[in-house]
């Protein structure tokens, strides 16, 4: 047998914990680890740079329950901080790994090519936005320290950072021994009653009780657990933006997002007024009250995070997220909540008829595309207008919708349509990018080319920042026109790629993507400039409203 | 007059400071901010993204004195990080100003989006690569926070962070009083007389002094006063890559680039075994020091950086290197070293004629490059081989050779070209940037079409990262290949766009650069696989040997 080394000892463990493809750009420092990838069962995935490795990592996680990068020292590794960032203030767990200097190159403090100040700097800088970190600088210690490390990022569901200098790549360490990732989280048996018992109680004596999901149920995969919940007490629900397709939207249950004041009136009023409302896994951001317009039953409301229940205004600790759910599913009685359900988001969706030389408006495009998308494609919507507009589209199944809907970082979605497409091959990605987002990461879609992916790309060409622009106007939101269409074929990809400015033009454009599903469709969509979403419109007036004092 | 308010304070320093376009990427947290930008005489230039931003805005310092950019919080600031590192690793006055939350938000912990901890983790991060920053929180201290923070800047020549959070921008503050941000450091009189005097003596004792200038001379103004030390002496000079353009390379006692092993024969033979090597401003990192293959005469040399001068092994503190440059050109005698000197190194350029059908190859290309070039000229190198290349280009005038070539962050140059176009409208950039580098950051080519810059860029076009296959290769080195040239027309620009694969077919896109000058010129140059310049040729043979230790 060959003998175990620090490198292959890392490469084993992230298989073991679930990883099959690694993103990743080049960099001297990083190389020799890179040999040891191309040689394992991992697939390394070049990106074309690092912060978009990052984004496609990130979205690979958030499918395949764990995602990883490896980089070089410095430039890359801080090239790809913005990446980690979201991937904390999202909880996604992500392995950032950098490659770093020999051990005898730090102990002289050389002055080697990509270091700024110390040979700990970035190690520090990664430890803000990451659950744990290791420097593998000892081999006696790497094992022990990858599997803690490993470890968190997977009980955590939070980036993590590993740092493995050139020289520890061959050093010799001991083999892994048999470990679980899966480690299950234990409540504390008298909280849980206690707080189980309450909460059926609350439930039991409520006429409109509601359940809203949040994006922690994903998360944990805590999906199936809430469904039953769902099922079994017959509770309608409604899902966060963040948890937006954690549960399926076909369920006869659902009544849509709740986004605060750019909720559909009945899913305000159902949500607001309800005299048990009870949140699982809903993070209480801006994005998710829609900006803070939310007003919940404080007296009435229980709110299950990962640990935490607050119920009314008392809270009970180690109550563990899962347990909760289950315990409260097997003591819930059901009942008939019809009376007072209100209704299917999408049952009114109804016919769409293209208009021959009509130009396409904002409004009747996703009006199509909620006619278009099934139950296996994945919504990607890009920060801006298309989250906003994304809330409100039709996603029958579970995990079908993915979106970085409280980091907002621009650009994210298009090296994450990568990330999605190879966690999920059997599906097909529909992408709703803006044009000021499309730029911000452009060459990763050289990368989707290369790699065969069959996305459908909707290129909102609206000529500059939509949503900043119906926001807060100023010249900074303009930018380039470009050619969108063209550049699948500079960047020398064999897609189908078309210019649509009407509605006869789109149903072109979505007969030929339906018919060519093994191939890259990108959708040069022109827009008119100063027009949103019916759901950006909302949102827009509110935050006016708000600014204003109003 | 209008009141003077912290927004307003901060746009009439930068402008005080030197600063005359900002660049940046607009997102809510800094809108107010941009607002005031674009209402003064500060030209916004805005970038696709924003560590394309911080690249072009650390050229733009190269040459303009200060830079500048302006983002967003969170996904902003943290994705323009790499750009803060590479300032601060090179010394580059980069004032990299972030929009924030409003003060009642972070004084409710509110969940607002773009936070990722806590509301100081974006200050703590960018406190570890910059010299000096401020959150504006109080509009009776900003002033003088501002004040302190631009002046540490430029003296020290180093990136400042300062974050203006939205409330901020038009709180009333004082108005600006005079101040001078050129304050000059001062040296200690007796050690400054001692060390003059020990240095004088060790030239005037010398047959073979030898000057060595480096980056510091460049950064701290100080090219006169080394050409002065130059031209009263008579002592033949080398500079290091970091510094190559620092004096006039038209000059007759330029010897060329030292870089250890890599540097031509007589010019690493005449440093290694001066009997006096002064070195201005020099460091000693890897690749100035050739894979530190440098071996300086120890027992001769005197080493002055910014504000310490090493004689032999015994050092001189607060000596500033302006003071001890002008001291020593006053009592220097001059003398003739013609006798000893190894002769200029671009003398023997000699004749070029293109072969029609010959196909491109590296050395070729370099050679007939040295000869298009000219005075009015900038050559910008991207990390790679067109550093090393690059270093024996032959550049006749001062700051007309411009790279990241101790940082090394790939993909610098073309953002940078940006930064330089403007920074010097007058000249015209020779880009020589590899396809890896340029897919890194490919989209602020729309921003140089979008402002009609002028650059000439010769991608070298070798299917893959050809500095990392000649040095250790593997799949990960291989790239998408692009169709380069359709790049321009796809991002809706009006360029000339070349593919060149002959010697004959270089001359007539050459021939056409030269006849317009006011327009991008686009080449795609196709190269051989895995050729390199005969410099990186030099490296990769040094750094095998190093490796096994040969």
């Amino acid at each position: 047998m060959e003998h175990m080394t620090v490198g292959r000892y890392l490469i084993e463990r992230l298989i073991d914990a679930g990883l099959k493809h690694l993103f990743g750009v080049p960099g001297d420092y990083v190389l020799d680890f890179m040999d040891r990838v191309v040689a394992s069962d991992l697939e390394f995935i070049g990106n074309c740079n690092e912060l978009n490795a990052g984004y496609a990592a990130d979205a690979y996680a958030r499918l395949n329950g764990i995602g990883g990068i490896c980089v070089t020292y410095g430039v890359g590794g801080l090239s790809a901080i913005n990446a980690a960032s979201g991937a904390y203030a999202e909880r996604v767990p992500v392995v950032f790994i950098s490659g770093a200097p020999t051990s005898a190159q730090r102990l002289a403090h050389l002055h080697m090519h990509h270091l700024v100040t110390t040979y700990d700097m970035q190690w520090d800088v990664y430890r803000k936005v990451t659950v744990d970190s290791a420097q593998l600088t000892n081999p006696v210690t790497a094992p022990d320290e990858i599997d803690r490390v490993l470890a968190n990022c997977l009980i955590e569901k939070l980036p993590v950072y590993i740092e493995i200098p050139v020289d520890m790549v061959d050093a010799p360490c001991r083999a892994p021994s048999p470990m679980s990732f899966n480690r299950e989280r234990v409540s504390d048996s008298r909280s849980l009653d206690e707080c189980v018992k309450e909460a059926v109680a609350l439930i039991h004596s409520a006429e409109t009780p509601t359940i809203l999901a949040g994006v922690e149920v994903h998360r944990f995969g805590l999906a199936d657990r809430l469904l039953a919940l769902v099922e079994k007490s017959g509770i309608p629900f409604a899902t966060t933006i963040d948890g937006k397709s954690v549960l399926p939207e076909r369920h006869p249950s659902f009544m849509g997002v709740y986004m605060g004041a750019l909720s559909r009136d009945a899913v305000k009023s159902r949500v607001e007024n309800s005299d048990a409302l009870l949140t699982f896994g809903a993070m209480s951001t801006d994005i998710n009250t829609g900006g803070f317009t939310a007003h919940l039953p404080e007296g009435n409301t229980i709110r299950a995070n990962m640990e935490k229940v607050q119920i009314r205004n008392h809270y009970y600790d180690r109550v563990w997220l899962g347990d909760f759910i289950s315990a409260l599913t097997e003591v819930v009685e059901h009942r008939s909540y019809r009376s007072s359900y209100p209704g299917r988001p999408h049952d009114a969706k109804g016919d769409y008829t293209a208009e021959a030389d009509m130009l396409l408006r904002v409004p009747r495009f996703y009006e199509r595309i909620n006619r278009f998308i099934d139950k296996d494609m994945i919504l990607l919507a890009e920060t801006g207008d298309a989250i906003f507009a994304g809330s409100e589209i039709y996603i029958e199944e579970p995990e079908n919708f993915l979106s970085q809907s409280y980091y907002l970082a621009i650009g994210y979605c298009l090296p994450a349509t990568l990330g999605v497409c190879l966690a999920r091959p059997g599906k097909r990605v529909l992408l709703l990018e803006g044009d000021g987002g499309f730029q911000m990461t452009v060459q990763e879609l050289s990368t989707l080319l290369r790699h065969g992916c069959n996305p459908i790309i909707f290129l909102l060409n609206n000529d500059g920042y939509v949503t900043e622009r119906l926001i807060h106007d100023g010249p900074y939101n303009d930018i380039q026109q470009w050619n969108y269409h063209k550049l699948p074929d500079a960047f020398g990809g064999d897609a189908l790629s078309f210019e649509v400015r009407t509605e006869e033009e789109l149903e072109e454009a979505l007969y030929t993507a339906r018919g060519n599903p093994d191939r890259l469709v990108f959708i040069n969509l022109h827009l008119p400039r100063d027009e949103g979403s019916e759901a950006l419109d909302r949102l827009s007036r509110e935050l006016r409203r708000l600014q204003t004092g109003g």
